[in-house]
């Protein structure tokens, strides 16, 4: 493969921008359009001032005849409708929104409020956790990028679920968000004078959109999968995702060998990293990388999984250029270290 | 005079919660009725969590046969408007907006784009710096409350201006104001994510809306007014300004005889201070107090006037509530300190 | 009784400052003196410039013979010692550290990792969760004042542990607190550049020194107590603590019986606050208060308390005025709201 | 040349941390060896989470024959000390600290309140203001790095000052610095809580050691040069210096002819950017860059230049950096963009 040629829809968001800045870097792709909605006509560098001098079109602009692969950063309902004229085209599709993230159209339906333009795609589509991923992902047409929080809570719990872990009771997520995650149009929750000095708790227990995404996956690896309680908060920082995962009726195992397990999944990950014992995971550990850096801490019964990424990279466009590296054949890290 | 009667309008902005907080302790106030355009019908508290439950009204729906006097944090041209519905009513008014600051109306027109409302009402209008105007407020119907850049600036120079004192040159604002001053409108460039990590300098030189403001005032006290340049930014803290303010040509008058007038100004005002030698006034001196600290650094023949206050206090409600106060004879601290 | 004259040990770090901003408030205290080991000489504005000009002694110049009680704000062990001088000198003391905080000698000593000063003065402390401690605060001499996270924990809790509530497993606290938390000494994990945009958990599981604090107050209201699994953090904010427990196997009682206990136990109580429904409790609810506020969501059999305080108002030197209020018969609000 | 081997005196700090991660990326260098007063022994992974796992030695383990060039990131006074030890050994030095900035040792031991450990060398270092030293950087053996300030207030004014401007009265430099510019250890005025939420002046007129090195500079570029006040302040982010200069009495040239001047210095600089007309630099245009981007606003007679840059990286390590690419006659670009 020579050169891949990209576009960007929906480049004026956190993520379309923090996609632009990695695939500039890339020595194996050409970014051929970007756009945006509300800022069509103008460059990158006028929205982000210190982005490169990318020009903005509109959506109607792009040339899908001269691109090999289009990222879809676009609001849910309209990545779909976007990725069925793509897909036409012949372009491979990377979807960062949630419209292909389900297999169950139902559920996305219910969670979602919409209804969905391309169900028949659902079934085709790749979710693209990387890490569990690959094999699938290589020469695919459509790939659905995991949820910032989803891939914090996955990647931390896919050890103990994919070895059909026992487990007592619930299993409790508390995560805590930077800004970033809650997106670019301005809200008034999202001010920053409502945001500093503040911490917010949102949709705590069941309420949360990427939850029934989590409970899907963890589904697909473990017979019998657990609940999940999720407490989503909002973080006065601008990016980066850590959560506390208790899993509290883990009797069965050892701590030697629930390390173990770990081990044996993530040791040769590289963007995936287990500290040592007595090690706990900070933002300051993840942010503007595209690692998942998990710690264990095990107290009586219970063991806590703390897990931490940047939203924006690897919950996001950093994800996605992994998957795009995996789709086409090149080293998963290219760009990305 | 028993208890007075008050209405707010536009109780949801920064600066309106700021004033009700201020008016729900003052002894000798009650908040009759408190108005929103966007929440008419929540309670005040839906909006601020540690506020009253004050319920919150359509202007529309305002009582002003209840009331002695109303507070207008509205936006300019549609406070004037409301201005004079209420004083048709026979109510006081004190209007924090820019309506009433200007004697001129074609400077106001000229830099706010609109047509004055209520042209007719200018002369009449005392413009409430507090210090300098208690005693024209005795009694008035209509005070212009004066901006926050404006207060800070004004405070600071006053003792100069008023003393004749020569300028050699132009005399240089540099200002930084938190982000509250920008207003609870959502807009891109105050978001958490924008601001946070980030300052910025805007409308530098001759562009910003206070400068004119400023100039007035400093016209009424020096018979040659010095021309201004200032030159505002966005410091990533919830509120508070602290502007350095260079008075290069002070050729005349030595140090102690600068510090004299000062003393001279303020050694007798409970909401001005002036920090003895050596000291510096920063954010952490006023903010949440009605408090504007000055400080005096002598340089060769170049004099720098440091001088901060909280924007939402002393450069808007705090002074609101100091001149309603002078206005109907309370003391002037009362619900102050 | 008439004024009474209080002397503060410790006036310099963030909670003593807290102390002398509400004592300086309150119509019925006289401060008489303030110590400061590193600062004695200087006044307390020299330190915090919004502060009053007290002048600050150093712990040896305290004249004990000249006040009615003392407040201690020193580190732990050093405050014992210094609460066996006062007492001796007829003085009546609120400890806040966490010396008298337990009735068991030796777990203090394990947890603290001191040997005690005075262990005679253990079972006469009471320990001063002031909306369960009233009865017992009333003309006592010697009152410990509870951790900030503990005091958090344990209004959430209280209701359902003095009911008996049968828990099926672990309680989870997974709590997160400003930086005024850790103190005023320069650390290195405590500087600006440290904390801001970071995140971060410590001393997770059953580590940290308030849990067998919380877990010694729960037994005494539970006959079976629940263990607790406890997970502090460091959150970018400079003041204020928020917690999520999770009551995991809570069966027995249908949603509306544990609210119904809530509002049972808090529905008189001026500092503790139970959000409605679908109401959560964000550290914007009570910053700069003396509340706790306390939301509750169930989510299948699961609880999630969500429970936030200010760490330097009700979690320490707001308590600490309560608690005085308390023992010497004055109304428990004053200087409080 | 192959591979340059580099060792690093003080990587703990901000500033050293910041040089480990640019030359890590640089394709030509190796890093040798690292020290640590403080943290010898452990990795540098243990400080920064996010860094490689580097040892980190003492000093004096450091292996000087193993080197081709040294960057000293340590305190003035010890810095020139390790310096003739260096060169001693046959080591170029690229020094960070103040030591050799001054071509008088007068200006440096009254500034600096040490007496100089190595007089003798100040003739032969070369001031590494890159953008104006480079053909003098080639070959050298020891190069003064720039202070953080300076450089901000250098490049801003470097073209007008070589074009011998005629300036009426005394430059104006209101500068705004991140913390980290305060360094990593840990101070009372640096903790978190004293900074957040706060903005603070300190050392303004003419007492900041950077003002007499911006002076020098000037000195040798201006045949008249104009006194300058300088003033800095702490600005609550955790990096990035932005400040206004105020060029009072331009009255010679138009604006056409200063923004000429502009293009001319800088068209064809990689590092230097000067935005167009109407545009304003703030510090998201330059943070984790190592650019100095210069805004231009004519007001009247007046020209306010605005100037930013990275501390830690245009205003530190990536100056430093470059300086070693044009000291071995490397792109200057490599591992700075």
């Amino acid at each position: 493969m020579d050169t891949l040629k990209a576009g960007i829809y929906g480049a004026t968001g956190y993520t379309g921008y923090e996609l632009v800045t990695i695939l500039q870097r890339h020595p194996r792709v050409e970014i051929v359009f970007a756009t945006s909605k509300t800022y069509a006509g103008q460059s990158l560098r006028d929205i982000f001032p210190a982005a490169p001098g990318l020009p903005l079109i509109s959506a109607e602009e792009a040339d899908l005849g001269n691109v090999d692969m289009v990222f879809l950063c676009l609001p849910h309902a309209s990545s779909a409708a976007t990725a069925v004229t793509a897909l036409e085209a012949g372009v491979k599709v990377i979807d960062l929104s949630a419209d292909f993230r389900f297999r169950d159209v139902a559920v996305y339906e219910e969670w979602y409020k919409v209804r969905h333009p391309a169900p028949h795609l659902l079934a085709e589509a790749v979710y693209g956790l990387t890490e569990f991923a690959r094999d699938d992902l290589r020469g695919v047409r459509l790939v659905a990028n995991p949820g910032c929080y989803t891939t914090t809570t996955l990647l931390a719990l896919a050890p103990l679920m994919q070895a059909q872990a026992e487990i007592g009771g619930d299993i409790i997520v508390d995560a805590k968000s930077g800004v970033s995650g809650a997106g670019r149009t301005p809200k008034t929750n999202t001010l920053f004078v409502e945001v500093t000095d503040n911490f917010s708790p949102y949709a705590i227990g069941r309420m949360h959109r990427h939850l029934p995404e989590m409970e899907q996956v963890i589904g697909w690896w473990h017979d019998r999968p657990p609940n999940l309680i999720f407490s989503p908060h909002l973080l006065p920082v601008p990016r980066g995702i850590l959560a506390n995962i208790y899993v509290i009726g883990l009797q069965t195992w050892p701590e030697s060998e629930v390390r173990a397990l770990y081990a044996a999944a993530y040791g040769d990950e590289q963007f995936v990293d287990v500290l040592p014992e007595g090690e706990l995971v900070t933002l300051a550990h993840v942010v503007h990388t595209n690692n998942c850096v998990i710690s264990l801490t095990f107290s009586g019964k219970a063991l806590i999984i703390t897990s931490a990424l940047d939203n924006l990279v690897k919950g996001a466009a950093g994800q996605a250029v992994q998957n795009m590296n995996a789709v086409v054949g090149l080293p998963e890290e290219m760009a990305l270290t």
